[in-house]
């Protein structure tokens, strides 16, 4: 399967930082009136890559330089030096200007590049060719099991959004790394506007261990060849998108078995219903409480009881259940004990809960905490 | 051993919660001058034992009753009258008024305490005899491995401080929960600033699992009978009492194989120091790589970058070591890497960052993340 959409090109191969896998990838916009938006972690170690993609010309971008297997991050001027080199390299590979190009880069923090063996891994590169988006997913992986490629029709356009990352997410602005390409015409301040809305209730909602990357980005480039369309079925598609490519990571989270979903609705305001969801799909005990099936909605109480400065949060208020099932204040019987069990089982599941105050509300996403996760982050320096 | 302070008494034993293992203890001061302090949980869903021991006269405690296995948390209005009974029940066996006996409950959350059973256990208990911590230390466990009493002489007195509680830890006014009795002579508001002072700087820089308990209770009562004492004195011992406490939870931490301590100087202020010292101890990531032996010091910087509003924290200032041996800025050598890899084998880790800001320091104590904090809360309802 081949992924493409009109307007774009891309190379994706290998240059020699992780061994036996593709590290590489560029993506480009081939026509000129390409608009763009794009949103950075707020890591106080914000990488190079990160921090040279902020002073590009984030509504008129023309492609993306992406490295995996090596973050670049904590490596002071000569990772600087090395960000502005890939820059470079694409801009003049592409034929755009250095500063209309992203740079990101994934991987082992606080290691400088392996410049050499780079800089002959990226000469040896195949052509630009037009963009296959299966192969830049699979090149951008890290710990990901598998790629991450979402798609939406909307008029005549097309999106095909691509994510990466499976740990270090807690994303504050973006998810580790997304890259959106969409054909339709859509002007930037109109783009920027729904892309902000859309990553707040998508990639902002997702936690997969609490540990924010020093690298998140994510972009949009919308290459306008197939013309204008109706701008509020656009964010719904690009919310699908981002919604369905946040389940994916969830899903492929390092170690899980299982996506949790906590739906927090009667908060004060959303903000509220945000900081409450986030609690719950962070609790260690939570996590592991899903894991083990187990609809331990005494977790989930002690979760919400954390938010301590919510001084509106009053326990007599409170309801919580999983799947549609309430399980406080009304205890289960023995027979929706055993439909509780039953539905922990289950590839997702959905916490709910009702705070009493008022109509504030949102989801969280995550997944289960398990041995696979210790195993992957205690046996690798990743 | 049994440890015993003059002017207080104890019973441990068995009422039916846990299965062969003792879940109750009475711990009474028989003489009438005692003073005392106490700090309790911030929880949002703070359990009616909480919430009656709030209401106690804190500065004349004669007592309190700890019933472990079951926390009696978000029980509803059956918990509180459930707890009242319980500290009346304490009351008329020590002679003494219930507004002055603490009530403790720990254990799973969200399920009523079998009443029947445990009326029967309290009428078959043994009598008050004369303290054993050691017994009250034991019987107050849940998923502790050994139970954790440290003793310290100031001048003629005694301190002698108990503790328990290896998960859902990350307490913030006391831990899940400690008593600490001395025969000292302390004038009660003297006794409440030092308490609370040793307590921000011991219990509230703990965490083993991010998961602030519903039920944190940290009392100390102080019987008079050796006499005054200098009061420095006091609070340097009280201080290393508490200090040992929470190194000692921190190895015992559910499926701990090492402490973690996380020394933060330079900072603007000892509250940035503890933001910082919290966001390293809390971090998965930096707990499973110290679970495997691994100096990722890339995982250190990045959890210092979560701190996004703490502006003032710049890259370019930051050192980054691990028992001394510096990772950042200056990178290991070959030689050095050895070192640090041995080090990070050995059963305690310390974890130096200096921000280069200012004078402000704090130290976070934690533990290793590994497969048995998964198999313990996965596996059984906690």
């Amino acid at each position: 399967m081949t992924q493409t959409v009109d307007g774009f090109v891309s190379i994706a191969g290998s240059i020699g930082v992780k061994e036996g896998a593709h590290d590489f990838a560029l993506l480009g916009a081939t026509v000129p009136g390409v608009t763009s938006a794009a949103v950075f972690t707020r890591s106080r170690f914000a990488g190079p890559s990160v921090r040279l993609s902020r002073e590009s010309d984030l509504s008129h971008l023309r492609g993306a330089v992406i490295v995996s297997g090596n973050a670049n991050v904590a490596t002071g001027e000569q990772g600087l030096a090395d960000a502005r080199e890939l820059q470079q390299w694409a801009a003049d590979v592409l034929g755009v200007e250095p500063q209309t190009v992203l740079v990101a880069s994934t991987g082992v923090i606080g290691v400088p590049y392996p410049v050499d063996v780079m800089r002959a891994g990226v000469a040896a590169l195949p052509p630009v060719g037009p963009a296959d988006l299966d192969a830049v997913a699979t090149a951008i992986m890290t710990t990901d099991t598998h790629s991450k490629v979402v798609t939406r029709t909307v008029g005549a356009a097309n999106i095909v959004g691509i994510a990466k990352g499976v740990g270090m997410i807690e994303p504050n602005m973006a998810t580790m790394l997304s890259f959106i390409t969409t054909d339709a015409e859509i002007e930037e301040a109109t783009l920027d506007k729904i892309f902000r809305r859309v990553v707040d209730r998508t990639y902002n909602a997702l936690s997969i261990d609490t540990d924010t990357s020093t690298s998140d980005t994510a972009a949009i480039f919308a290459s306008g060849v197939a013309g204008p369309v109706d701008v509020d079925a656009f964010e719904t598609a690009l919310s699908e998108v981002c919604t369905e490519l946040v389940k994916m990571i969830a899903g492929d989270g390092e170690g899980a078995s299982k996506v949790i979903a906590v739906q927090v609705t009667g908060a004060r305001d959303d903000a509220q219903a945000k900081l409450v969801a986030k609690a719950i799909v962070n609790s260690p005990l939570v996590k592991t409480a899903v894991h083990g099936a187990d609809p331990n909605w005494g977790r989930v109480a002690m979760a919400i009881g954390k938010c301590q400065d919510e001084t509106d949060i009053d326990e007599e208020n409170v309801r919580i259940g999983f799947g549609g099932l309430e399980t406080y204040p009304t205890l289960p019987d023995v027979t929706s004990r055993a439909r509780l069990e039953e539905y922990l089982r289950s590839n997702e599941v959905v916490i709910e809960v009702d705070l009493g105050i008022d109509a504030g509300a949102f989801t969280a996403y995550g997944c289960d905490l398990t041995e696979g996760y210790i195993r992957i982050n205690a046996d690798y320096t990743t």
